[in-house]
């Protein structure tokens, strides 16, 4: 384990990351929170991290990839549910017509993932929600969505780690669709996964135990609920937090609102070529007011274009 | 770490209890899902364990603990609230009236303790909840409640993280008045402790943020809601629980209801010289429904008179 680190330090741990201001930012933040004796250090159970998840360690765009999961769920159950080819914003989405699903909002699209889900237990859940992202392709990638992460963050997971922080995901997405695979992938146990979810109701049937989902939301873990969510899951204020959007500015608020030295980070989607760019007018991952506000409040603007030198594992693989 | 394990073992690591059916539940169960090539062997990310707090881990007789911190601080507190005096159950509370307060019931508690820390900080309140815990004295064994820790079970935390479990405390407690403790006490960091807890709203005052606690309860983890409480928290089933009351049943069916080698346990509360003896007409930990069931379950119970050589760390210390 200490070779290891040893051998990855020399070969540069966060070598996605191209030279400048905002690694020089990372990098000397973990230096001094880490320099025993400093006047900066942070003891390592106090050396938390907290990462959005959507736009922040996977590609959210054009779409939140837990919305297209639900549409391949009604679209597979739409034989045992006929209603659903009358109402809207049903009715839109199996006739394919994206536009009229999109203008239904955030609201119609929750609607159709909290609908899409009602009923199943815990255990079926994890298993369609793991199988889904193993299998299906990003449109534009044509790769599975368990390799459209992010490479820079996974070697910024790494690079914590190995200075004995501990690492969370803090999203607005589910938290149950997300876990299946976050061990895996990113090397977070689901305790450390927080994220929105929903009533569930503890049912024993022939025997077997399991949670029952339902189709109401019990936390929505977004803008001044992630706060929130990380006193309750987490309960211990983060040092550093990762985001990408005006959905997070209050994790990061909460991360810099407080004593000692602190790190907020932006993600600034910049990139068409490899990845997306779209920042203020999106409709996914819309970065605005924290943009506006990262220069006086010290936040670290990461701009994919210029800060990444390879944004996916895959890149240079076709 | 190896070193010290092999010297552990050599000394017996569960020294506190006795040997008995308890004691040899334990072992085989620990033994058997950690046997490569077992049958019954499951991969150490698995090995979740969880244990009730209140009077499973530390002393709730005659009154659990939470509510003795929140009835000094409404004693504090009266000075600001003259309307306390006249309103019931404070008005009991503050009269030394405990037969009355008793009278109120869970819900008068309840509003004993929702409304003591109404309005405080995530930082002040986990800064008065941990001095309190440490500074505060039960009134049988005149030593503070950080003490009041049951020593068998330490052992047994130590024990099953020594064969890579991951240990948790499920509890019907608040997560906010455990947590300050928690990682010295037991070796639980505050996202290994799972509770209840209170609606908080996010607030930015004079440049720091915080939280600010209300009097409204957003997750009460008892019964069938800590199975809930362990998917939204943990989200993976427990394969060892650890509980004593009836309170703690549904998570002990949830550990004990699915496929593959479970343990679940109940600690009986037979000593009344040591420590408390109650169970199925008890007003706090109520042993009922479980002490009835265990046998066809296969739930074992733990006599504390019989099972324990020594119940706390003080004993023989006097």
């Amino acid at each position: 384990m200490k070779e290891r680190s040893t051998s990855v330090r020399a070969a540069d741990p966060l070598s996605s990351w191209a030279e400048g201001p905002a690694k020089s930012a990372i990098v000397q933040f973990v230096q001094s929170v880490t320099e025993k004796g400093g006047k900066d250090y942070v003891p390592p159970e106090e050396r938390i991290a907290t990462f959005d998840n959507d736009g922040t360690l996977w590609v959210e765009y054009p779409l939140y990839t837990q919305f297209l999961f639900a549409f391949d769920r009604v679209k597979e159950l739409v034989p045992k549910h006929p209603e659903w080819k009358t109402k809207q914003p049903f009715k839109a989405l199996l006739e394919g017509d994206m536009k009229s699903v999109g203008a239904s909002g955030l609201k119609g699209l929750l609607e159709i993932a909290l609908t899409a889900h009602a009923g199943v237990t815990a255990t079926e859940y994890a298993e369609e929600a793991g199988k889904w992202l193993r299998t299906t392709r990003h449109e534009k990638f044509k790769r599975p969505y368990v390799e459209c992460i992010y490479q820079p963050q996974l070697e910024l997971l790494a690079y914590l780690r190995a200075h004995e922080f501990k690492t969370f995901i803090v999203s607005g997405g589910g938290m149950a669709f997300m876990r299946p695979i976050t061990e895996e992938v990113y090397g977070l146990p689901p305790w450390q996964v927080v994220g929105s979810s929903v009533v569930s109701e503890f049912q024993i049937k022939d025997g077997k135990a399991d949670l029952v989902r339902s189709e109401k939301i019990s936390f929505f873990d977004d803008k001044a609920a992630k706060p929130v969510g990380i006193y309750d899951h987490i309960g211990r204020r983060p040092i550093l937090a990762f985001g990408n959007s005006d959905g997070d500015m209050q994790m990061i608020e909460y991360t810099t609102g407080a004593e000692g030295r602190r790190l907020g980070l932006f993600l600034h989607h910049t990139d068409g070529v490899r990845e997306f760019a779209y920042d203020r007018k999106s409709y996914v991952g819309t970065l605005d007011k924290a943009l506006g506000q990262a220069e006086a409040k010290g936040w670290i603007i990461v701009d994919m274009k210029n800060d990444w030198k390879r944004v996916f594992a895959f890149e240079g693989m076709e």
